[in-house]
């Protein structure tokens, strides 16, 4: 069966350590569960970090780059996929994503976020706040916000019916 | 010299009557003043609306459609771009675009906002208010926000530095 | 009614004098026909004299480019539009074009003309022979090869069925 | 170390009994190697085949896809890329491959071709004679012609400066 492919948006250079490091135990729990990790495959920010902590747990990592080369690429990244259409791959990103994680970040992570949810993805929202502007999305439960990277797997499995063997447990 | 193109992003299929009716009036402004208008040229909301206003004054009106044919194309669109690649021409409507106006829309609308101003692009937001989310580039002036069609037009001058003449007028 | 858009591909920089005089006496033609010319957009080789033909007989042009900005645009080009994506971009200028022209060219013409046939787009070769690649749908006749500017014009009328006058001429 | 990403070209629907029996094996071949099979993700012709190929040798699997879903997917894709760009993706498919192989095919074929060598890229022909086209990369040797799946493997090695270890072998 195909393997899980989430989405992982967040702040490029200008990402804080907490963030980052928030992004690596992600990275380490989308591993854990076997799924692939998909970001925007640039060595900086929520993009590295997540990879790096996909990539120390054997996860498989895969980077939508907006260049021809992979230059700027994250050396955790296994599969460069090299677009060379700049920030017109963030549609890409979304597309491919079977459920879109979206940590604190600027226009190009809003972008991103817009996107998914005209494009009819669930989207997390890991302590990234955005006040009023998706509020209908929030309200219909297609974007969710949480707290901790832990809550982020549970939500995932839920939004994506991948915890009916928890729901046995439960019942038995 | 060539002619200043104005993006104008707004609301599809589900943009109001009054919404409509200013993207119209702008429409035929920007005409007025010899620029170009592109649009995502879809037969609906604002972008047929300010096509139309466009067109009927003698306007040159660009649509750069996310499909492969004309099928949904607006009548009051001159040059239609058929990308084939869905929203992923947001970022092409964004790059072609001297500057660009945003009137209320959704998803799509915010995500060509964010794309604009990730990429060095004025934007003014024609009665379309977005809290607190692009604040610092409000607070910058790369953003601002007006509340009639005629405040556009004179944001533009002054932002693309087109207002020399008036300039010189006011000094004699 | 919408004008045509006739596609005009070729060389870039490695054109031939020949070939850009050929491109340019083109594109004045096109202008005349009151059709728009579309183009790759760059300031060099067939696209940047079809452009200038186009112009010194007061045609549009338009320009699909793969740049982010209008550095390498031709001074000859109305509407550039900015892509930011590199060759993908030759996908775009195919979809746009109601008929495609190609001029001998490298290997970006020959992806060009490929991807024109595979959309169904009809191909007119301007003294570019290819030997045997395409010869299916040059037996078909969606590929037409011609020697010069001149045929262009007659075999864009007859492919686009827009000859009835002339048909109607002859019949008297 | 970054894992060699071989894109594998050629007809889909149109494809023969045999090209799909050369292109399973290819795809078993490269496989053995520990590299990573690039195709278009479809699930017919060569597609399927060398995905299919290289997943019954346990290989990596990724496909670059027209679609904004997975309907058309072939399911020996293990990474299926959404780009909803149609043809366009073609592009991303020569970015993203570190040497291209191409199997007989009609115009998509022949327009990755194109896009490979325009843009520096090694492509090995397998039992795809092209006549002069691309005459010149041929004699530069750029582009190489062989025969069988075994021979595209060789000269992966030889291109790709993978087969150290062979010629120290030889010395010794």
């Amino acid at each position: 069966m195909k393997k899980l492919i989430v989405g992982v948006m967040g702040g490029g250079e200008g990402a804080s350590p907490e963030v980052c490091e928030m992004a690596y135990k992600l990275g380490g729990l989308i591993a854990d569960q076997g799924w692939v990790l998909l970001n925007g495959g640039w060595g900086v920010g929520v993009m590295d970090a997540s990879a790096r902590g996909a990539k120390e747990r054997n996860g498989l990592t895969v980077g939508i780059l907006p260049d021809r080369n992979t230059e700027f690429a994250s050396p955790y990244i296994d599969i460069p996929i090299l677009t060379g259409m700049g920030d017109g791959r963030n549609f890409i990103n979304i597309l491919s994503s079977d459920i879109v994680v979206a940590l604190p970040g600027r226009s190009g992570t809003i972008s991103e976020i817009a996107l998914a949810l005209k494009n009819g993805k669930n989207v997390i929202l890991l302590n990234f706040p955005l006040g009023d502007l998706f509020v209908e999305y929030q309200k219909a439960g297609i974007m969710v916000s949480v707290n901790k990277p832990e809550e982020v797997i549970t939500t995932i499995k839920r939004l994506c019916h991948l915890d009916q063997e928890q729901e046995e447990d439960t019942l038995v």
